[in-house]
């Protein structure tokens, strides 16, 4: 058996994928769209409140194409948290408008390959510039007004390519290499990296997000050239959409 | 042909993952909906009972994401037991807010890679800490107000890495290397191993507890590093989710 | 091109999966429960007396789990017999309380695999053990009482472990092989397969019965160890069930 | 690159599969049905009609299983045709009780591989009865009262096994090896081959008929044994059913 | 690390696919269908306009089959310009009439592959020609009155026929010659490519228009023996249709 790497974690994460029921928003009565907005609106802002309280973020996102109209994601604590938010969203008149067509649960994860420093020492010991660098990816903050992606992804384990049986060395050259690609994009692109082993179907989630959507096209084109995504990745479903304020829910619900 | 693994079993399982329609329940008269709790819970607490009675065992947990709401997990010495199960639960005010979204169907079981001892020899001779071991894994019972991992898995049967054409021996060395990456987590993670060969769709499903999510997810990453699973592992939908007591069933759907 | 076995054909036979909408069922009023548990117990009375006739065979099943919940088996001379049946059973009043899920058209076969007398000489010099034993196999009648086990199955076609390009000798040996793995089942295990090459989306349905459900579960695992299986074999969907009287079909209704 | 072969392209092809919804169809007044049937049976003749103006075909089939009830199939000279025909069909009372469960969309076509004379030459000089097999190929028409076995297939482009990376000739030795095994089945078996590349999601759709369906069965099974199936084929989803008559409409709804 | 074409993008796309409610539409008073129908022209025509204007373009077609009924491509500047576009057919009284069946997002792409001289020099010393070209390719128009296919595809990443493993040079090659085989197609094929890394399911979507549906069939099947499709195409599902002008929406849902 080969060696797994060591990792952190840090924030549980809900991906929320729903899609309108355009056909009863149509020909729902003025009153009930108000209430509709209404609720819908305050679950989001009260939601995205918690931000500021450092116990985890959430935001709203408009998504492209038919696999949904809404994206939520949501960063807690705990698994319970999540769980609850999942609940009482259910509880707002906004909900009886949608349907949930895809969920993504997932931790926040670093793991060995990035840093030997941040695991085999004292963590007191760390480098103060690479403890922030860590708590930023376990601890993410979702940055405003800006587009995103989503997509799961697993480590292939083919007969030939597999990646869990290579040693623990070349998977770190290759992670090394490919977060080489990831710095080219500093500044422009800001990814989250959360394991869902054990909790999804596949072995992590990417949420990628920036400001221009080609740089996002751009990044993972690039990376899938990088020998750990030719040989090694498999992806899931793709998704991309823009960021919109709480605020503004009632303004796209209403065209 | 090589030689398969001497098998015992105990009890049958079913697990039965249900969504809830939000948009009914949301509407429903508060009479309707206190009959709905007052027969889901009975219905639970009379299924959790049996395992006082020592027949078996049952419990619901609260799943994330849009896979399912809820999931019952029922032990029960025959099929039939488990087909009563599910055609009593269809009686119930509750069923009509909820669907079935998917379910497994397998028997918990022993091979002989975990011991020669107990399947080549007379079982009365066993020794008695083994007996108790292999009782816990055929009659197993469902640890309180923990976190649930559920997922069916099979044995590749690929054209380079076929784990069916592997001598008895070399099966037997990569379980028991599987074994040792289990023990780390004893008294962390509880699973069950049941099969599900001719009876569902994968050869296995496999169920995890522990009271915390993130052994949950570390388990199941260490152990995808073991042999047995990077060359021999093909894994299903994974469901996540934490159990709560039947009481509580009111408590969760009124958020 | 290598040599085809020669084939011989029975019955044609119908795999018909049905769910029930529990929610139609618990709401409609007596009269018309009692009406659709009539109609239903007479179709299948009237279905299952062509056994005596010798002119086919059926029988109903209760499913566990989420795929069905009935599963109606029935045998007949010709398509057109099938036909009827499905067309026939939409009249009842018990259709309007299912759905079908899923169904297999296939026809029974015996194989030159089996037996190279039976195909190459004068079948009025085969020996009555042996004629006897595949009339059994292409005209079969189903127990009474016993668990059921269903999946479609394909032979793999891979790129290295390709069964169709095997030379027929090597053919001949993996069957006579797996079929002593069946011969340690019998008396316990029953077994039907038959051939939905150009009818269906495998190329063949195995239907096993078995008063006791681990015996299923061990003899499709003792088989997979089998070289036909372990680097040929493709397995569908599997579902597991029990035989009930159709005069039971109140009983299990209304539970 | 290797050279693709030469094409002739006759008919464009819309098979289509519809379900009957029977609740619906059960609970229909007399004269709703009695209409459905009248416009069903005129569209359907209708259709059939243009045969005789050597325009194309059209045909009807009820289908075995859960997939669909009724398949119809027409040729027509243009994919306007065909569009027509579906669009028109939905102004029918029929259409009501029906739902489309699936297509699929192609153009009858000859290729070179099969005649290099046709291909190459002035086709005034070609032979009449290969100029006759090859017009009944561009332009089939649909045996009347005989089963029918529709599939889409695909050549394989795996990593060993390439067929779009195999030399001219041995692909046309290949096909020619086909074709015997095809002439065993001639007078039995009459097969229409479309091809659905840029149209549809195999390349191409097979239509074989047959007066008895073991000639079905037979002629696939054998087939999967050439080595143009056995390494070279792959096969979608299999549909079976019995040509009827449009005056028979009423009979077949009406059980 | 092998080493990434550059790229150069240009409009947004948007594929949406949908099915029309016939059974809907039958039933609706002519009041209703009058307004969809105004309402829908109106919304397709204003969609057209802008493409006077030099901002995008946008075409509807009729489609075949069961996948869909309409196909809207609408090619605009921003990711933005589609989601609003997205959002405002719902607000026609024509969407309650359909349904989204599918959609696909992309960003229409030139590659280093095609020109190195546009990528590496000042791109004000590119030839005219090369500049127009390109600005085609980026900023492409939609014909009148053609067929139309789309189709989805991404490039292999196989354990042997890894596209993202090869180097540079090989690539540039396998598409030149790729190339060579479209332009056999010039004035008869006109084709889009648009990247969908980072957005959508598959890498790019490809659309082809031509007023012979069997030169796209040609076009595709000849590109297929191409190496870099033989070898290293994956595609997803393909769609064919015709495009109408907005004026005839009346007529194309009347009949």
């Amino acid at each position: 058996m080969v060696e797994p790497p060591a990792t952190d974690e840090g924030w549980f994460v809900l991906h929320e994928f729903r899609s309108i029921d355009w056909d009863a928003w149509r020909e729902a009565p003025e009153r009930e769209r108000e209430r509709a907005i209404e609720e819908g609106e305050s679950f989001l802002r009260h939601r995205e409140l918690v931000a500021d309280a450092e116990e985890g973020d959430s935001a709203v996102f408009s998504v492209l194409g038919h696999k949904a109209d809404l994206l939520s994601v949501h960063f807690r604590p705990t698994l319970d948290d999540l769980s609850a938010i999942e609940r009482r969203f259910e509880e707002t008149a906004l909900a009886a408008f949608t349907d949930v067509e895809r969920s993504y649960v997932s931790v926040t994860e670093v793991s060995g390959y990035v840093s030997d420093e941040y695991f085999t020492g004292d963590k007191a010991d760390v480098d103060a510039g690479l403890r922030n660098y860590i708590e930023g990816k376990l601890k993410p903050s979702i940055p405003d007004d800006e587009y995103v992606s989503f997509y799961p992804m697993s480590k292939r384990r083919g007969e030939t390519d597999n990646w869990y049986d290579l040693p623990f060395d070349e998977r770190a050259d290759l992670m090394a290499e490919h977060g080489e690609t990831g710095k080219e994009f500093a500044g422009r692109i800001s990814q989250v990296i959360a394991s869902s082993v054990g909790f999804d179907d596949h072995e992590w989630g990417v949420t990628l997000f920036g400001s221009d959507p080609t740089d996002i096209k751009d990044i993972v084109y690039e990376m899938r050239f990088d020998e750990v995504s030719s040989r090694y990745g498999e992806f899931g479903t793709f998704y991309v959409g823009r960021r919109f304020p709480a605020s503004d829910l009632g303004a796209y619900l209403n065209g």
